[in-house]
């Protein structure tokens, strides 16, 4: 016994005696113990009170530490360790080796890891892993680390109800999740300590999956928006000194939105169709997509709903239309003119049908890519089979495509022929935008043709060309 | 011991020998078995790797078993089976019977069964209730089912991270889930081995709870739009000679859309209605309603999100009305006439009220069907009381439909009299479709006057006509 | 042994003959027991006939209870108890005062509560509690209680799959688990026996959180519309005589839509504000805020979600303003007045800016709420860290007010400062309602400048205005 543990053995003397009246009239189980007296540890033992939990801090001054809230003791580390069966670590990685001395009085224990990382990878393995290492005879749980301390001190609220814990020992993760449903959390068990790396990163998050999208979103829309203000803005002021600046904050908007979304819905196709280009011309499945693929096939659902956020901007920017001051002016202005000059307008039944197929198939096309987003939902998605979600998000979606596609060729009409056109000699946007979508549903249209169709499910069941034919493996082999 | 066996035995010994080296390496709990070397066994084993686990396949022919995954060991079935405490059974049921002879090695093991049907009520047992009577003396599982195979070998994503399994045994479902957890999915017991054929059932359904009313929906559209093109563009045609068929795209749709929305909307509440009048009509509540009242009630929420389907296109096709060629066209024609036949118009202010309540209504109607839409999200009426789910979708289900009924009403106004609108002695598309909810509205107005709904009550509250009236029960006895 | 409790030993004598016959079939873990035979008894039992339990029914007199389920056994409690593990005690709070001479035959069996009070706090402890203090050898499990009895008789359906239960013996929580499981329910151990009086309470909620903020909006819509009425419609019947009551459909409710809107989503941020205000003021977080000031906190989200339903509100009757027969009306009346006052009318560039950028702020702002309100369903924010949860709902939300407020100072423009914009001296809706998110983003832009934002950092991290500023404690203690 060293000189320091055994000063410490004195201050719990100390500590233990004001105890001795109120810790045993609590079980153990409804006693906890938290190292650590900083603001995690004194939130969190503040909200373990109000639960009902006797709550024992650890500290290595245990005579001066202050601010504690009212009705939890404060011990020596190895007393308090010894008071309880759970044991929350709320104390930085950096000075976790204090543990190291007190092995024998955490044999058994159950050690609750909360720490957090400042960023991803700060330290070669996990902090709980870490901890497991320093104190072989405990079982480390890591948990309620991907909460904010504001819900560890105030309970749960919305986005913080859940709790992820992993761990080795089931009987520990147990006790775990008997506090925190008692502090009101519903706790979900992740798996072994090896998760632990996964449960730390967690909370440094920012929306991961929608940094490739949003950039390509982003990109995407000031490309268009320059090349428009050129085409559009420019052009009209350097040919005809016309100022029709003010179109930029509806017209511009309104060309940029659909154009976006219609590439970017497209781009959500293009992956699946090439995977399944690639596994044609490999002749297999078993072999791994090259890495940007996997990483695109991995964010076509943000691609999507992206493409979604910018076509019902799109809707509201072309509803709006008839209330815009421009367009109202226009209008009288056009019927003024045919009086003025005593013309007449014939009614030309072409144009309605072609105006009226435009709209009705953007409505259409916009129907079934709000049902797409629906059917996104986490506890949408959840409820349907695998079957029904693939008929949703490969059929529905392709028609989608299909739909937003024809629309934007009905917009097109004539003018694809017309030389005036072609200002600049640069096509209008909706012309370069028709070009991606196009190619994914022509690549689409081979793929399910008959022939080509039957290859494709043949080597998505097993089938490899070039290996044994003689003896086909289906799914699942006809002879065990 | 046959003879079939010992060569098994033998070909066990040679393929044990390169094995020894790697699996004494981990404890038993990390080593899993696969039966089945086809391309299910070989997803699965494959990604039972890549999460840390040491896979045996158990195979008839060891030797020859090619293309598996890297790191996997092929032994003989017996010899993996003692390999390992659980066992994927990724093999067709076909030949589960090759596992009769094993019933020894797999004493006390638990099996999971993986496999699936091609069709519903194949087999008159479910697949895994089959295998446990051949082998009674293990622990049968079934599990990892519903996943695509996809899945299976890339790890969860969106619409397959739920893993539903069923047995009997509750420590072997727990050894199941921890396998289950550790590839990244979440595992849900679903109850006991008597759910299987449920779960086998799942991967082959499509949307089964929305055949009936997509059926119902596509009746009534076609139904619908043939008589409105009949007695709108047709009439036209024949009678005065015009051609003006460019409306079937807007107009028509925007007649078609709200009738069959708002006739889908009272299909969706007559069942509860007639299941009303069928207990007072009864005088009880215990017995049991016709099949079709029953069946009709499960699809209720299908047939009101169909219908809030149809409202939404309804109001995107009512906002691009202004937009329309047409329309622009109609409009400027006007003011010219007015111009150049010199008539004054006069503003009717009853009129603007009848159309301004008619859009007025339509809005708070297309308002509460949203919020009547929002609550039918899994994860929104999952956080519902029984009180509150009710009232939103009785209460507020009424009022919508009330409101639309209205809606529809105000529309029609002062045209239901006049015998112009009868072209060739037929009623126009919202007179028809104003039958259905009249009378649902009428019947529910029946049903809460205070002398029916107070019969209601006591019939609900487990009361009886004819019934001994000297001790009413009430919902719980009054002496126990 | 009481003269009572001799007549009711006899009385199961008579009653298990019969009983002999069926019972032994099914083992101890299949039978059921169910206390009470009234309506909810009754139900709960044909269910569980129905999932294939052996159901055994105590009763006082257990001949002449008749309209049970067929198939079920009827026995006097103490032999129904000794007949099965599991018991369910379907029998009103104010009877439980039978199972007292019961104890021997219940002990270390586990009861479920199933009952429901009529109102909050009807008694002073929870009914489970009751129970448990009544027999204190069984083990007390309350639930079920959730669910209607239309859903126990019938099985689960939507807003009725998910049943909550608590107690103290994690056993006996299993045991209940299991048969909710069988039954077709999926079951949520919410913690020990002290939450059963939040159990109990759950069905007789009735969105008691949407309670406040639905009076802030009844209030404001009415005070609104009240100002409006008197502003528009009555002072241009009184000063001028026209009648133009029939605005008050769509112009009125256009108005005050997005005025409560605004005001909404700035009640939705102001709290936030003020609480950091408090905390700076305070120089420390640990001091609770006041009572108001928590509950305010506490109902954001729904006051957010009202915002976006009125906000939905005002963009439908924003849409169908073209629609309008006034709106039709009064444009051909300008085109004809044109034509016959010989006017040219000038296109003005100003104009256009604003009101193109005024409808554009405006849908950027309704596409940003849109998002808001996304992101509050529960399995949206479930799926989202802390982090993102908080960039969404602060960051994102604090744009969306900027953006709406720009929209409505667009809306006034230079009206603000024309004197004929004060009707009766009062000011027009719109700059009322602009009064306090002007406020809001003032505050907010106060605290984030840069000496601010440092000092309301260092207060959540846990520094303190007067502690000891030598050893400044982070989050996590430095020393432990």
């Amino acid at each position: 016994m060293t000189g320091q543990e055994r000063s410490e053995e004195k201050s719990e003397c100390v500590s233990l005696s004001p105890m001795m009246e109120t810790v045993p009239a609590l079980p153990e189980s409804e006693r906890v113990c938290v190292f650590g007296t900083g603001d995690l540890g004194r939130s969190l033992g503040l909200r373990l009170l109000q639960a009902g939990y006797g709550v024992v801090f650890g500290s290595r001054r245990p005579h001066s530490s202050s601010r504690l809230p009212h009705g939890a003791q404060v011990l020596g580390h190895a007393a308090a360790a010894q008071s309880a069966h759970l044991i929350f670590i709320a104390v930085q990685r950096e000075h976790y080796d204090f543990l190291v001395p007190l092995a024998n009085q955490l044999k058994g224990k159950v050690l609750v890891d909360l720490s957090n990382n400042l960023r991803k990878n700060q330290y070669p393995e996990a902090n709980a892993e870490y901890l497991q290492s320093l104190v072989p005879g405990a079982e480390v749980v890591k948990g309620f680390n991907t909460l904010s301390a504001w819900s560890l001190q105030n309970g749960p609220s919305d986005a913080n109800r859940q709790v992820y814990i992993c761990g080795e020992s089931a009987e520990a993760k147990q006790a775990v999740i008997a506090v925190a449903t008692k502090l009101g959390f519903s706790a979900l068990d992740r798996g072994f300590l090896s998760v632990a790396r996964e449960l730390e990163d967690f909370p440094l998050q920012l929306f991961p999956q929608w940094r490739l999208p949003l950039r390509i979103a982003i990109g995407l829309s000031a490309a268009f928006f320059f090349y428009l203000l050129i085409r559009d803005i420019i052009y009209a002021y350097v040919t005809q000194g016309k100022d029709i600046s003010f179109r930029i904050m509806v017209s511009l908007a309104n060309k940029v939105c659909p154009i976006v979304s219609l590439i970017m819905l497209s781009l959500c196709y293009l992956p699946g169709v090439l995977a399944s280009f690639l596994q044609l011309y490999r002749g297999t499945k078993y072999r791994r997509f090259p890495d940007w693929l996997d990483r695109w096939m991995l964010c076509r659902k943000q691609l999507g709903l992206l493409a979604l956020g910018f076509a019902f901007l799109h809707v509201l920017y072309t509803l709006i239309i008839p209330i815009r001051y421009y367009v109202r002016f226009k209008a009288t202005d056009r019927t003024v003119s045919v009086i003025r000059e005593n013309r007449t307008t014939e009614f030309d039944t072409t144009t309605a049908w072609r105006g009226d197929s435009y709209l009705s198939l953007g409505i259409l096309g916009f129907g079934l890519y709000v049902l797409l987003g629906i059917t996104s939902l986490p506890s949408v998605s959840n409820a349907l089979s695998w079957r029904e979600f693939s008929f949703v998000q490969s059929k529905l979606g392709h028609l989608t495509l299909l739909l937003c596609t024809a629309h934007t060729y009905l917009y097109g009409w004539n003018r694809f022929l017309s030389a005036s056109t072609y200002k600049w000699y640069t096509p209008p946007g909706y012309m370069l935008c028709l070009v991606l979508p196009s190619v994914v549903l022509l690549l689409k249209l081979l793929l399910i043709t008959p022939c080509v169709d039957r290859t494709i499910t043949r080597i998505r069941q097993g089938w490899e060309r070039g290996a044994d034919h003689r003896n086909p493996k289906d799914s699942q082999p006809l002879i065990p």
